[in-house]
Parts: C-alpha cells; structure tokens; sequence
C-alpha cells in the first residue's frame, strides 16, 4: 500500500521523529536537599522499609501506577512478524494511550525472542518493575501459552490486549445490537470467522456473558470447528464447547441461519454468505483495514454493522478497554484480571451509551472521556467481588 | 540507623508517595486525527520502514534517548542484597536524575533473578526497547562477568555505574588534586583499598588516565594483592598489572609512602595508617555514610580529601559521570562505552573547575549544570575518534 522508505514531508514521520514518549520526574531535584531526599542518602529509608514490608513497593514507588506493554513483534497489526525493532512505533503508541485515557505510565518492552520460554522468563524477570503486563501483538497459538504462564507465575495482572481487548469490546457492542434489537444475547446464533488470539477470546467472552455456547460456531480456514475435526490446544476446547449441533462446512454454512456474525480472521467472506444469515442480523467485521465484509455490503442484509476502522459507525476500538481495564485492576491491586472483571468493563463500555442506541452508535467513541473511568471503576469493583483485589 | 516502618510525618516518605516518575506523551492525542497519526493506522507506515531498516528506530522512535536503568537488588547502596523489590526506588532517583541532568529517559528494570545467565539472558531479551544498558547496584564478582558478556553480545551501550562512574569522577578528581599540588599522575603511588566492583573499575580507570600500574597496590579484606596470593578472576588480574614491587601486608602498610588513599571498601583505616602516608598526599574516602577514614581527621594528614559525602566538600558524586555519559554515547549512536569515553569524560568533569582550583573544590559540585552537557560533548567525540560512532 505504500512504500517503506520514510518520506519527510509524510505527516506520519514527522510525527514519529525521535519516537512519542518520554520519561518525567514527578519530584524536584533541583537542590542539595532535593537530591539527599529523592536519592542518597534518603532513599535508603525507603528501600529498608520495602525489604522490611514488599507491598510498600505499592506505596512508595511507581509500580503502582506502571504497565509493562511486552512484545516479541510477531503479529503486529496487519503486518504480521515484524520483529521487535519494527515493533516499538506500536508499542509507545499503546503506551501513549494508556497515559491519555488512564493516567498509566506504560513502558514499551519490545523482546528479542519469539520463544516462549524465553519470553516467560524475561516477563518473569522484569516484572518486580511494574504493575501489570500488557501483551501485545504476540502470535497465536504462543500468546496462549505466554499468557497462561505468565498469570499462574505472577502476583500481578497479565493481559494479552489482543485477545482480551477485542473481546470485552466486541461483548459491549453485541450486548448493546441486542438492546437496540430487543433480542436477549442468550438467544442469538452467533458464528465467529477466525480462531486466531481475538477469536477464541471473543467466544469465550461472549460465553462468559450470555451468550449460549450451544448456539455458537467458530470457524478458521479450513471451515466450521467441531468434534468431526481432529484438533489439538485451543482449537480442540473450542471444539468441545461450542456448535452442539455438529455442523460442519465453510463460513456460509456457519452463517446459515445466523442472527450474528463476528469476523476476526482477516479472510474475505461473500455477501452471498452474509445473505443467508437470519433477518434482523448483526455483522462486526472487524479485520483492519480490509473488514471481512465491506460494511456497505453487509449493511444491506442486517440491520447493525460494525468494523474495526475509524471511517465507518461503530469502531470496535480496544482503546475503549484497555486503559481502564488496567486502572481498575491496578486501583484494585487485583493480582489477576478475572473473566468477571472483563466482563463488568464490558458492561461498563455499553452502558455509557446505552440511554441513546442507534444503528449506528452501539459503542463509545474511543475518545470519549467517560469512557475509561467507568471501566476502571467497574473493574476494581469487580476485581474486589471476585476476591483478586490487595485493597 | 532508622526504623524501617515508614513515617508518615518524614519528609523522604512523603516525597516518594507513589514514586518519583512518570511517562508523558510527547504528541497530541485528543483528535481521531491524531489516532490516525500516533497509532493505527499511521503508525503502520513506520513500523514498515524499520522492518526495512533497523537502523530508522534510532529515528522514529524513542531509543534514541532511553537507557535501561538495570539492577538485581543484590548490592543497593550500602544496603546490601535487599532484591530488586525494595531497589526500585533506588532506580527510580538514578532515572529521574538521567532526566534532569541529561535529558535522557531512563527506565527503571529491577530483575527478579540473581543468576548471572538469567540476568544476561533477560537484559539480552529487553535490549531492543533501549538505547543503552546502565547496571546498577549488582554485587561483584558477579557484576564483571554481566557486564562483560552484555557488552559482547550487545550492539549498544553497556555501563555498570557503580564500576565506571565512581572511576570516572576518582580520575578527574585525581587529575585536579595532582594539578593542584604540582604532581604528574605518573609519579604518583596510590593506595585502593577495596577490589569489589568499584576498586576494581578505578584501579583501571586511573592506570588508563596515566597512573603507572607498578607504583599501584590494592588491598582486600585480606591485605594487599599481589601474585604472592593464590587468586583467581578480577583479583588474579590485579596481580599481574599492579604491585611491581612485591608488596605484602595490611593496608597500613599498603599506606606507607603513599601519595594517594582511594578508599571505596567500607572497612575502616586507622589515622595512624593515614599518617604514614608521604608529606602532600590525597585521601578519597569514599564509603557512605561512613567514610574510611573521617574527613577531618584525614586532613591532619594530607593536603587534599574528598568523600562520598554532600555534606564535606569535594563529593565524588556519579551523577558528575552517568548522565553525560550516556548522553554522549546516545548522541553518537555509540555501539560501546571505550575506555577512551570514560577517560573523556573524566577530563570534561575535571576541566569545568580547572580554572578555579581548591583544596576544598577538585571537583563540581554534582549540581553544575555546565558538567553532563561537557561530558557528553566530549564522550561523544571520543566514541567517533575510537570508531565505535554510527554517527
């Protein structure tokens, strides 16, 4: 689509020049006396009461506010395994935003390995530095097993935005077209096009809250998932848990019938296909920047789309759960992320616009304001009645 | 000394009330615009551009002014081995000291992990998000072999302050001491006591600025050492460069007819071993709080002293030294930190108080903002001058 010699005059490169972050003190350090409190010798002061009591490290130090934004670079945006040098433009951006919307001081750590057992011991290594982890763009099936070690080794929360973003979002915008459409989410014939990291976190967090797992079909390349297939890991569970009916075949055969579709696959889907869904149908086609379904196209056979991009209604924008996901948890001193904390911010995203529905407004603009505060406070209420809360 | 239950009423704990620092965006975010533009879907651009040439990551993003500031809790201050918990803070005030001093930000990483491979193995893995690598506060012997191997496997700069700062500002300090009592460096015989990761790196430093290694003799707990010892690693190594004459004994006796003292072992020294030094001579205590040998007492003796001290003249403070370093290293796209840099940077911080020579200032004071900008001026030179510049 364009070219990968930097261009000066490119609104996008000049921007970037010398990156988008920096680091600031919080304290004065302009003085004799400034110096001997925030380092020697007053410091040490601090430092033999955190060796004394670990969680003053919450109190006296940034922890309690900080993210770590960790990549391998393996599945970056559209542009797949890009590694971790090409990797950081995104990854200060996702701090950026965690900073505008939340007030977290996220930190980009780009990795220098795409092995998982390396991966988990430099994340176990670093993570005395920081509050929680954010993964990002790490590639599936390895983001399951990274982020499945990482929350049983960790006394802090662990999120790999790619699955758990998109999916907390994806039920915010499916529980406010069912409003508008006076449908109950327990009653909806859902097919998922794609079994990649959103995929599978889409299933299971639409599962998590309503949705009937009988009454869902997932679909990667090869076509409908199920026991007829023969299939290992990730694949095999959604397998067991989902499509009671056995169906097999492609994507239209997935759609036959269906009152919704969510694509996250990337692949292209025919409008043949979308025809066959049931009157009444809700399509996200959220594959950037080429939705698997142009919205256009699906709009003429259902009565709510959505996409992923910012040019047409209803963007499912992770931005909207991410950063208040993270200052909920970390408000909370939650250890983990529950699957009750996703979805009380999902339930949070959807009521902030849920007294003015249209077709065409099912989610929160990403910039809208209110947006992040109501997550976080949601989720630290979450957080505290799932028992995962320090405070 | 104090209690290790934090004091609400004290002013140190006040001050690092949810920590020191924080991350800011350094571009606007408030329009869909500037989405477009910071993240998805501009930022795809120059991810693309880096996938392209790694080289444009120094340009568009921040590595170009970031340094890891890396530690594994074992030798923080003279605290000890505390963990990398409680030696946040101590990161924290290193960070936000490159921030003020030097314009670098820098990133607190506290390791959980005491193992040497593990160390390697996490910093190695982390290294693209950075520009640089500072170790902080890891004990010796382990210190040297870390740094050793990141500096090999490394294309960046790797810098253990806790060695090569403190060896940075002893040399200039020493240069101007002797300039000031009309000595040359070469003729000079010099006493360390101590060979942990500070002794060690000055005993280095102050040979490549001009001392003769065969008129040096460093001690140990155990005394003086010399190839009379059964030795092995850093000290083996002391053996063979120092102590042409054969030297046995304490440090008293190391002392005998010494021009100069360079204490950086915590052990004390008794005033009776002081005065046996030669008639002129220069005494760095430099242990904190407790000097080896008190200040006052030392100058009964000798004609110039310094200390770690803020509150004796003539400091031999690191923040003279790491800032600028750093940000000489980072401006020339330096792949190493060369002897050649460290003793460039010693001449920079000797000649700012060149002209204005005193007992009581051979050194800037670690608040003279002329210091980190002629540091770096002058490591930047010396990196291109010994080849190791990209720029």
């Amino acid at each position: 689509m364009s070219t990968s010699t930097p261009d000066p005059a490119d609104p996008v490169f000049r921007l970037h020049a010398g990156g988008k972050m920096a680091v600031a003190s919080t304290v004065p350090l302009t003085s004799r006396d400034d110096l001997s409190l925030a380092y020697t010798p007053g410091v040490a002061r601090v430092c033999e009461a955190i060796a004394a009591d670990p969680d003053l490290a919450d109190d006296y130090t940034w922890v309690s506010h900080t993210v770590a934004v960790v990549t391998d670079g393996s599945a970056v945006l559209g542009l797949g395994n890009i590694g971790p040098r090409a990797a950081l433009p995104v990854m200060e951006g996702k701090a950026v935003l965690f900073k505008q919307f939340a007030g977290v001081d996220a930190v980009p750590i780009c990795l220098d390995t795409q092995d998982v057992d390396e991966i988990v011991a430099a994340v176990r290594a670093l993570a005395p530095s920081f509050g929680g982890i954010n993964l990002e763009d790490i590639s599936a099936p390895r983001c399951f097993e990274v982020e499945r070690r990482l929350d049983e080794a960790l006394p802090i929360p662990v999120f790999h935005d790619d699955q758990h973003g998109t999916a907390i979002v994806v039920l915010a915008a499916l529980r406010n077209a069912a409003t508008l459409l006076n449908r109950k989410l327990g009653d909806l014939r859902v097919a998922v096009s794609g079994a990649g990291a959103a995929g599978v976190a889409v299933t299971k967090m639409l599962i998590a809250g309503g949705v009937n797992p009988d009454q869902v079909v997932v679909c990667d390349s090869k076509g409908i998932i199920g026991r007829h297939r023969e299939l290992t890991g990730t694949k095999a569970e959604l397998a067991e848990i989902t499509n009671a009916a056995g169906r097999q075949g492609d994507v239209s055969e997935a759609l036959r019938g269906a009152d919704v579709l969510i694509g996250v696959s990337g692949g292209q889907i025919p409008e043949a296909a979308v025809a066959g869904m049931a009157p009444g149908g809700i399509v996200f086609a959220l594959a950037n920047p080429t939705p698997e379904v142009h919205p256009e196209v699906a709009r003429r056979h259902v009565a709510v789309v959505a996409t992923g991009r910012s040019d047409y209604p209803n963007q499912i924008n992770n931005v909207l759960a991410f950063p208040g996901v993270f200052r909920g948890a970390l408000d909370a001193r939650a250890t983990r992320i529950t699957d009750g904390m996703k979805v009380a911010a999902a339930d949070a995203i959807a009521n902030v616009v849920a007294e003015s529905l249209t077709p065409e407004a099912i989610v929160p603009s990403p910039l809208d304001p209110r947006v992040a505060p109501a997550v976080a406070e949601a989720v630290a209420e979450a957080a505290r009645r799932d028992g995962v809360a320090r405070r």
